[in-house]
């Protein structure tokens, strides 16, 4: 099974593509590139990281390079030194598109036209910048935890002004479609208010959750459901990433954190028991589940309310296998499945989603064979 | 492939049971008690509920059960009308152990004295009331939404007092065994103040985050990936429902609350950029690590730290089914999955879980039986 060929039609096939930074993205970046026979040329500040991901086919030295000259840069560094490297390498390679893939673009675009009043940059220079910032990330970071398909599916911004010419537009078009992205074009501030409200925030509120388990008895926490561990999954991120994504994205989030702490008052409030204290609380609640909502379903598609399942399912090699073949034969597509296994027990559940209309026969296959499935 | 036989040494053996509430929970009891030859008598407020509950296998309906006398009566009703509910039937059946599910304890036990005190509950009557809560719920409700297995491997708190007799407190005990759910003693105190943690400010905290989406341009939602999606997921729970369980525990809920609020304000603070702000915000990630990693993992073990393979799967019936089977063939032992579909594309990754000794071997054998299994 290959990645699907969705490059076909693509426009210029860069060459030669230099990668500043060997962390989780753009060693990602360069795997997903080489695999398509690009020439990727990776250099980072750690000697160690940038040894890291080339052993695992991120690219090559760019100290190996010679005198190759990049038709397009990808400056994927920590976003405090995102605008100086994005500087340098315009000065460095005049001909080459740069752009970058830092989570927050206004203080990028910013620190860069002040580098341009100050003369350190040419606004020529600067116009051959675009940026983008790719809707993809993990929990863990570093070359380590790259991958060929972390982009798969996801949307890549591309943050263009009057400034940018097509060739550059196209070239980091090229670059998202490539790596298997979807291309989405935001200005930077549109981009900053929109990943404040469904990256940055959530990642404070999944962390002010889980503070929360810190100075409780460990009976406490044992009472910890799916809920939880879902809310509080996040909370895991690193914290020298996320306190400069917070930093640079700081008016933003901000905003968004004082409505919450509004209504965070108001819930505190409601829950000292005043007249019409219920109507609050669950007027909040039902806001949540409208927001929730909202929320666009796997493929991109507008949400969907699937069926579910569930399965007893022994918990030895082989037992989900017979499981997802019998499903198959039975011609049943599986959209979605969470596992759960039982404390303590050597078995679990499997819930299965699928569409509404086939809920009730593969109820019924898996019964006849041979299943646990409690109705 | 049945439930496992943890049943053998329960003393008991009730033979009546009468379930008052044909929701989530009572049915779920009903539906796990029936598939074990117990008798179980069923009542709802609302007859269509109990009839749905009956025809699901939940029990039969309590108006032909004649003169049957309850050795345990399970009071599964909306949090608000517990506390009367449950002192009715202490006082309708005198030899009765009865419990009720209520996911907020203190506040039935003062309204439980408060009765025995107004002279309309005897003091020896109470005796034989034990408060449970098993700590297993969906995002769905009613009865059509109960699983036999719902409280399998779950923990079910047991409220006892000083006054409550043994043969009380081991008929609880059973009744949590026979569901499959593993019995855990606290107090009302301790409970209520845990649960607030561990489930009801979670669930606040999901809801504020949802909300933030509701006011913004659907290309904003659109940039949405799966941390958002875990953070908000239970924001999706039942309005009605959650507005009891929250007033029920509105004082220990609050005291979170207030805790969060404080914090909120320091990010908040953090975000102006005051002198120490960048410390402030790392020091709030990491103590968000920190309770993360408090969570216990499945099987109720310590938390463990699972190595992850991630595989390119089609979208297509079958395909899943192919690659357990490989798996299990391999002798590899799942510990988890996440499915994540690609927008707009046919296939998905597969992000398995294995003990870290696994992970090699299982991506060797993955590649060598023709999977894509990205680096």
């Amino acid at each position: 099974m290959t990645l699907p060929d969705n490059t076909a039609e693509l426009p210029h096939a860069d060459k030669h593509v230099k990668v500043v930074g060997a962390g989780l993205l753009g060693a990602s970046v360069g795997i997903a590139l080489m695999g398509q026979g690009i020439d990727v040329w990776l250099t980072d500040a750690s000697p160690t990281a940038e040894a890291l991901a080339c052993d695992l086919g991120a690219g090559r030295h760019l100290s190996d390079a010679g005198d190759m000259t990049p038709d397009l840069v990808v400056v994927a560094v920590p976003p405090d030194v995102t605008a100086g490297i994005v500087a340098r390498e315009l000065t460095l390679h005049p001909a080459a598109t740069v752009t970058d893939v830092a989570s927050v673009k206004g203080h990028i675009r910013v620190a860069l036209d002040a580098t341009v009043e100050a003369g350190k940059l040419s606004a020529t220079d600067l116009a051959r910048y675009v940026g983008s910032h790719p809707m993809a990330g993990r929990e863990k970071s570093g070359p380590i935890a790259a991958r060929a398909d972390l982009f798969a599916g996801r949307p890549w911004v591309i943050c263009t002004t009057p400034q940018t010419a097509g060739a550059d537009h196209d070239r980091i078009v090229e670059l998202a479609r490539r790596v298997g992205a979807a291309p989405v074009e935001l200005d930077a501030d549109e981009h900053d208010s929109a990943v404040a409200r469904v990256s940055h925030v959530p990642q404070i509120m999944a962390t002010l959750t889980a503070s929360r388990l810190n100075d409780v008895p460990v009976e406490s926490v044992a009472l910890a459901g799916q809920g939880l561990r879902d809310v509080t999954r996040i909370a895991a991120s690193d914290a020298a990433l996320w306190t400069q994504i917070l930093s640079a994205n700081a008016d933003r989030v901000r905003e968004v954190l004082t409505e919450v702490r509004g209504e965070l008052d108001t819930v505190i409030g409601a829950l000292s028991g005043a007249d019409g204290s219920l109507g609050v609380l669950a007027g909040t609640i039902v806001a949540g589940n409208d927001g929730q909502a909202r929320i666009p379903g796997k493929h991109g598609a507008p949400p969907t309310n699937y069926a579910t399942v569930t399965v007893l399912v022994g918990d030895s090699p082989g037992m989900l296998g017979r499981l997802f073949t019998d499903m198959g034969e039975a011609g049943i597509n599986l959209e979605d499945l969470q596992l759960e296994h039982a404390n303590g027990q050597q078995y679990g559940l499997a819930e299965v989603s699928v569409v509404p209309a086939e809920r009730g026969p593969l109820i019924e296959e898996l019964r006849a064979r041979g299943w646990n499935v409690p109705e």
